[in-house]
């Protein structure tokens, strides 16, 4: 992209989100939240129906740039999040994906040298151009103020998907796959590793003004795992992401890595670091302070449904603990299906002072 | 227990499991597991068929104990942990339990203050007597180098489950409660955490040494709330029974806690503080240096499962990170049923520098 400037906010001016990356921090901070376009919206639900499958969704850019604009147009959030899947990359390179209702996903499992050798990077690129035309309706369509975010699953995410055929509690078959054969595990990281940088650089090159790398199962793994399957490949994304595009800012969200999120920061490159509920806010004003990161974060969604006073005096008490820090106001997880709408108006009028 | 003496080795002598908390550490940590009487035993599969629901089986002094002593016969542990479970508390105040076989427990859950009305604490003595029974036989049966560990659930953890009926990803019923009516909440959670009290008391009386409060889903909550449900009411258990029996190690385990364990074995008051998997070695050599806990963990279940010489190459660098510090060898979780027994003889070799 070379009419880039090589400063985080060279390519897209004043978008209030991209702010806290330049360290130009606001006094109210940016606003998005994950899952913003969901089940928990009327408009998305009637879009749902008119798709087939969740992935026909995910593949047609027309619904999908549709559900993308949806939480923009109603909340004015500033960003929207490009509507996907963390397991387009699995189903792109040739494995079986679906996603039965009220369930989530299924896959065929992979689980030896056999099944990854019938996995094809090759296709990767055909198979995801929806996607990427999905990004270049949604910057096209976009206000200009408001940031367009792209994103993939992290490898250890996608992978214990993969090994797995579904989500589960404990992640154990990739789990144990790392234990018993970690050369044949890495080998599957590998393949996901590179064909998320592919991803993510068609997403920048489609029009992603900032980069999410969501690694959902980050809490299962001891100190040592941790290090391999969820430092390194991040760090090996964000490096291969900055050589091409360093301008764009990279969040990277490691759900459940507690006291090793600091590590975390430091140790992948990341701009940003989302921030799941768990963490304090203390942990979190660390982060932004001390280890130099953007902090995103990190609500309970239960109190976007329970809303009232509780959601009120929360939400303050985040915005006067990241004070002056560079903060994006977000959720600790996604948004919940069950959240009334309007508890979501009353959260924006929050964190924008009119409340 | 007034023949006691207030020491943390008063009651016990020279019971190995005991003697961290005395900061009498020896070259090699002393080890038991958690679940270590459980599904992956044959001879506990045997015992289990004669029992007719789990529920049974905790209410079953002789078969309560048979199970209990397998692992010990077997492995020679420091410390067996009476066969029980966490779901006994609600079920003596008389909200409906049951195990569904695979499928975990279901209870009929409790939301409101007509449903709280209808428990009895006055039921509990009678309805744990048989635990307390388990206690007694197993203590006299044990080899008097064995340490027994009286346990309960913790107020949070229990409530979840009394809140969702039945164990849920993200524990929403009892987080809403919380939100929603905090003070209806907190009668529910004080309600549990008078009867745990209790119940550990009467498990110290039966002849418990030590007592371990597992708060399996202490890592869903933000710090507020955390300091509400999690720390508060674990105080609350941790100074009564120091109040009666100062000599008894109390062990803390917030799964889940990441960076906010050290605030939990400050302010808790608890002598150890069970680690689960996900936390780093450097966490637990602080929490057993500067924070003045003896730490208990950290090795991944599924490590046990996989054996070989990635459980090998863990183990040591476990036992070289503890090395001098107040420590006991232990999961970072409960042992999973596929596990191989001739797996755990190879821990307890290693451990105890045998392997």
């Amino acid at each position: 992209m070379s009419d880039k400037q090589p400063t985080l906010l060279g390519r897209s001016g004043g978008r209030r989100f991209l702010k806290p990356f330049a360290r130009q921090q606001e006094q109210r901070p940016p606003i998005w939240l994950m899952r913003q376009a969901g089940r928990y919206l009327p408009e998305y639900r009637e879009v749902r129906t008119r798709a087939g499958s969740f992935l026909d969704l995910c593949y047609s850019p027309e619904l999908a740039v549709e559900v993308t604009l949806q939480p923009i147009r109603r909340y004015g959030f500033d960003a929207a999040i490009v509507f996907s899947d963390i397991l387009v990359v699995p189903d792109a390179l040739g494995q079986a994906v679906s996603f039965v209702e009220g369930e989530g996903p299924r896959l065929d499992p992979v689980s030896s040298a056999a099944d990854l050798a019938r996995l094809d990077p090759l296709r990767v690129p055909a198979r995801l151009a929806p996607v990427y035309e999905t990004v270049r309706r949604c910057r096209e369509a976009l206000p200009a103020e408001v940031a367009l975010i792209g994103f993939c699953g992290a490898p250890w995410t996608v992978a214990t998907y993969m090994a797995g055929g579904r989500g589960t509690p404990d992640q154990a078959a990739a789990r144990l796959w790392a234990y018993r054969d970690p050369n044949g595990f890495d080998r599957l990281v590998e393949l996901v590793t590179s064909a998320s940088i592919d991803y993510l650089t068609g997403q920048v090159a489609a029009g992603a003004d900032a980069l999410q790398i969501f690694d959902s199962w980050a809490g299962s793994l001891p100190d040592s795992e941790f290090d391999r399957w969820v430092v390194a490949p991040t760090r090996r994304i964000v490096g291969a992401l900055k050589a091409r595009h360093p301008d764009v800012p990279v969040i990277g969200f490691p759900r459940g890595a507690g006291e090793k999120t600091a590590r975390y920061a430091r140790e992948t490159g990341v701009d940003g670091v989302g921030c799941d509920t768990s963490l304090s806010l203390g942990t979190m004003k660390a982060l932004a302070g001390t280890e130099g990161v953007v902090a995103q974060g990190n609500l309970d969604p239960l109190l976007l449904v329970a809303g009232g006073a509780a959601l009120e005096t929360r939400v303050r008490q985040i915005l006067a603990a990241m004070q002056g820090l560079p903060f994006v106001f977000n959720l600790g997880h996604g948004i919940v299906p069950q959240t009334p709408p309007e508890h979501v108006a009353r959260l924006v009028d929050l964190v924008r002072g009119q409340g």
